[in-house]
């Protein structure tokens, strides 16, 4: 999991941005008017530059969108990839991947909120669709994987498990907010209750 | 819970919409391109009706947004009713509540799943999320209730614990699919998963 990118708002002096803060306003106006709702003509107003200053960074408001979901879609395929050098049965890689997902919501979460409301109305949309999907499937298969491994309970079909799991970890977007609990109180709290379940063991 | 809403495309023989098949159909076209983004003039057009038709049912789109948030909250705040009429701990009514409010998701689903992305941008948006805030308050403080009473893990902080858990039943209008599973299926999956985890309890 990689820092919150770094904003210079001021670069060599003169007003103006570089292509992380460009990315950044832009993610968020996204994210309050929906991407179809925000035209460049919104995004050269509120960054106060022109719009051919946007244009010396990025060909299209596409290419913003694109460069925004992959930041949310790179972030979750690089724990992924560390989830499947974890060794061990496949419900110890579930755990990394669901504590490691909550790590990347949390330190990219604009960027996560604009993925999970892609609709797939554009080609940048239907890839990132996609990414999404794949992403889903390699959870549906660990949680299938750690059930016949008797690790995880039979009683509810894998898929609705992988649902609920991530259901959980995704709801992150509507409430978390970085001030109010450090990421990684936060990590903690969705594993024991994804795991563990809320309710107190009978000793 | 009710069942889902009757539809009547024909009263008295003629082509026409009665006020219940107009809202749903104003409801489908709201979580497809969003409330702000649909006009009545979109909706006389799906309709294949006039819009001083339309005007006879309804005085607003704004009316019909109210009718349609109602429906979902009126649902929930059914289950908070008969949630607080169960008898013994506050575990218990915390269950019957998570396992109440997956039935009205699934009964009322394009209902709830408008009433989840209202933004406040409105008189009828602002009243519906104070009422959304009124229910979450209600679950936050039956878990509070039950981790007093010893029976809801006291390590994770009843603010959180309550997010996690409306997380994961919400989560069901971005994936739920009436066809392929049988709404107690899934309260009963939604109950087993947020109350004892995912993983097999070592005997």
């Amino acid at each position: 999991m990689t820092a919150e990118p770094q904003v210079h708002p001021r670069r060599r002096g003169r007003p103006g941005y570089d292509l992380e803060s460009l990315l950044l306003v832009a993610v968020e106006l996204f994210n309050e008017r929906g991407y179809d709702g925000t035209s460049m003509e919104d995004l050269s107003r509120k960054l106060g530059i022109t719009k051919s200053a946007i244009y010396h960074h990025v060909s299209s408001k596409e290419e913003l969108l694109r460069l925004a979901v992959d930041r949310a879609l790179d972030g979750l395929f690089g724990i992924v990839a560390e989830a499947e050098a974890v060794p061990g049965p496949a419900v110890e890689r579930l755990e990394y991947l669901v504590r490691g997902s909550v790590g990347v919501l949390v330190d990219r979460l604009p960027f996560v909120t604009l993925l999970l409301r892609v609709r797939g109305n554009t080609k940048v949309e239907r890839a990132a669709l996609t990414r999404r999907r794949e992403f889903d499937r390699i959870v549906a298969d660990l949680v299938a994987q750690a059930e016949q491994d008797g690790d995880i309970r039979p009683d509810v079909d894998p898929a609705v498990t992988s649902r609920l799991l991530f259901g959980m970890v995704n709801s992150l977007i509507e409430w978390y907010r970085p001030r109010r609990s450090a990421g990684t109180d936060i990590a903690d709290a969705v594993v024991k209750i994804a795991f563990d379940g809320i309710r107190v063991r009978a000793p």
